[in-house]
């Protein structure tokens, strides 16, 4: 609430004094060798904003949320390696089991088009069913698709304000947010209560959506979209940034395109492609677990169910490979009888489909 | 001609003994040791085929047409550097003059959407404007808008052909071959003369549609399509690979969304992406020659106007860059009076319409 005070200044004055004790106990020329603003050292002199800081905390209690502190134990442990983290974080709902599970952001365009709607209602759903929370910035178009899709699933999502925890912008998503805090998510801001939705807290909110999240997917984003900043933050941040692709011919699609050529964005085509870029330990908590032993006979039995629409050719070759003992092209042709081409073409389909996998030296094996 | 010998069983008879005439003067027992059919041992020593040999030579020049052969010189250079180059090569129209251009391979679904052939049109006819020849399979779908998109353009196409040059497949393809021919393109194929369109001849044309072609553009494929084994030839062939993306939910751009994720194809949202991707010395006879020095103060004006489509903010933020002096980014906020976040946002539209460009250390500089 200090004027003239952001997260960069505060953790210099951190820094500088080692607490905010030490902060509100320093001396003019202490505080005036850091280059503050001189607002901000003759609020931080004056303290005039202790009695306005103990109203906030009540009022905070009232609402049922809390504040936490930067070095509070609680703090959501992602968001504090960037560079600049909020020194406070406002947080209401079930924040702590929010932030237990793997974050992944989904952000992109207001005006997004019906496709990047419904992928992203897509793409939240199936994370938030595997136990990744679903974290975005309550705006129109992407982000509320992302959040509806999470609470479709029964997961949990995150909404990140650009305004007050008691400030729901924009207003007719107050019904979204109340959803949100009903079916176990959380909202979270820097912001002191009652902050407006003023233009520029909208970047600060993005550099917290990924600095929440272990990657953020952007499924729409336009030319000079706000997303793409928060793409960069993103990188800037080392989280992992995925993009979804789209026609070349519509603009809702240019900037994810864009990231996906130029600057390193990983092209997600389903679920799977954004957990098989998290850390291994994590994408093993999410996908399904190995059976267990007295299951075994099952999964032999399962391996022989013929996964369905397939081609009678790509049946036939599926049918040759087996999940322990690698078949090389040549033995492959000999036993189907089919030409070279065909079988590469047949074996290309089951590859795709995550049926079967290629060895080293044209060797097949069926994946389980 | 020869039973049994393909472009493999050609290149092993050709390396053992020297030449042509050394394959026909062999003895039994030095054939039979490369292991070849019987069928193929017993032509060669029978010279079954020489007259029809002959009259083949007859046929092709009555038509217009020429055949090349591997070592006579004028053999695509590019070509013959792939593992298994046809050792013969029907052409017929302005062949050399499309092969001393730069030639890229634009191919396709046959069964492609509207936004698969508009794409195949639009990249074909800006390559083809800019004196790339555009090589594709005289396919339906985006291989005939590929050949479309370059007669449009004025630009010469290359048809690789599945059949005999004088057998067009499919037959209602027969006027746009005749276009292709009157328009200084070309018509190239591997087979005799009268070979019909079976449907284990379409890889081997596809090895050449790629051979012939220092890249690969896939505009749509779905899941197996035959245009992903193109993708795979050219790149065992070291030729560079792009796709087109498009939306995930469509089937058709499964297959190229599918090669960027996973096997490091190329993202193109315009002909620039295919020729920036090209050796440098190629790229530059295609991009605009640089102006004469006497046109510099027309160089120097034409910095001065304003790129169109800009908003105010961005107008004011690329009016405060120059091409020679990099401006630093605190510099600019300083200048323009723009808060960090929307000047981000600006530079950032500006550097994605290629306007501007970043340097290291948050700088940027006006593109020429």
């Amino acid at each position: 609430m200090t004027p003239g005070v952001g997260p960069r200044a505060a953790a210099k004055l951190l820094e500088r004094f080692g607490s905010v004790e030490g902060v509100f106990g320093a001396r003019r020329a202490e505080l005036e060798s850091l280059r503050l603003r001189p607002e901000a050292i003759a609020s931080i002199l004056a303290r005039d904003r202790e009695a306005q800081a103990a109203t906030e905390i009540e009022r905070v209690r009232n609402l049922g949320a809390d504040i936490l502190l930067l070095d509070d134990g609680v703090y959501p442990s992602l968001l504090r390696e960037i560079a600049d983290p909020p020194i406070t974080l406002y947080v209401s709902g079930a924040w702590e089991a929010c932030f237990d599970q793997p974050c992944i952001a989904l952000v992109g365009s207001r005006r997004c088009s019906t496709y990047g709607q419904n992928t992203a209602l897509m793409l939240a759903r199936d994370l938030a069913q595997r136990r990744v929370t679903i974290v975005s910035g309550l705006a129109r178009g992407i982000d509320a698709a992302a959040h509806r899709g999470a609470l479709e699933a029964g997961g949990k999502t995150v909404a990140v304000m650009g305004t007050g925890i008691d400030q729901v912008y924009p207003r007719d998503h107050k019904k979204l947010a109340q959803e949100i805090l009903n079916n176990g998510g959380a909202l979270v801001s820097e912001f002191p209560l009652e902050t407006p939705p003023a233009p520029q807290n909208f970047p600060y909110r993005n550099r917290v959506i990924s600095g929440l999240s272990l990657g953020v997917v952007l499924v729409e984003a336009a030319e000079n979209s706000g997303s793409l900043i928060t793409a960069r933050l993103a990188m800037e941040q080392n989280r992992e940034v995925f993009a979804v692709p789209g026609n070349i011919t519509s603009r809702n699609s240019f900037g994810t395109n864009y990231l996906i050529k130029g600057a390193g964005a990983k092209l997600v085509q389903q679920w799977q492609d954004i957990v098989s870029e998290l850390p291994s330990d994590i994408a093993a908590t999410l996908l399904p677990p190995p059976l267990a032993e007295k299951e075994e006979k099952n999964l032999v039995e399962q391996l022989e169910l013929v996964p369905g629409d397939l081609t009678a050719t790509e049946h036939a070759v599926w049918k040759l490979l087996s999940p322990e003992n690698p078949a090389h092209i040549d033995e492959l042709a000999l036993q189907s009888k089919l030409s070279v081409p065909q079988l590469t073409s047949a074996l290309l389909a089951l590859e795709m489909r995550e049926l079967i996998r290629q060895l080293p030296g044209k060797s097949f094996v069926r994946k389980m």
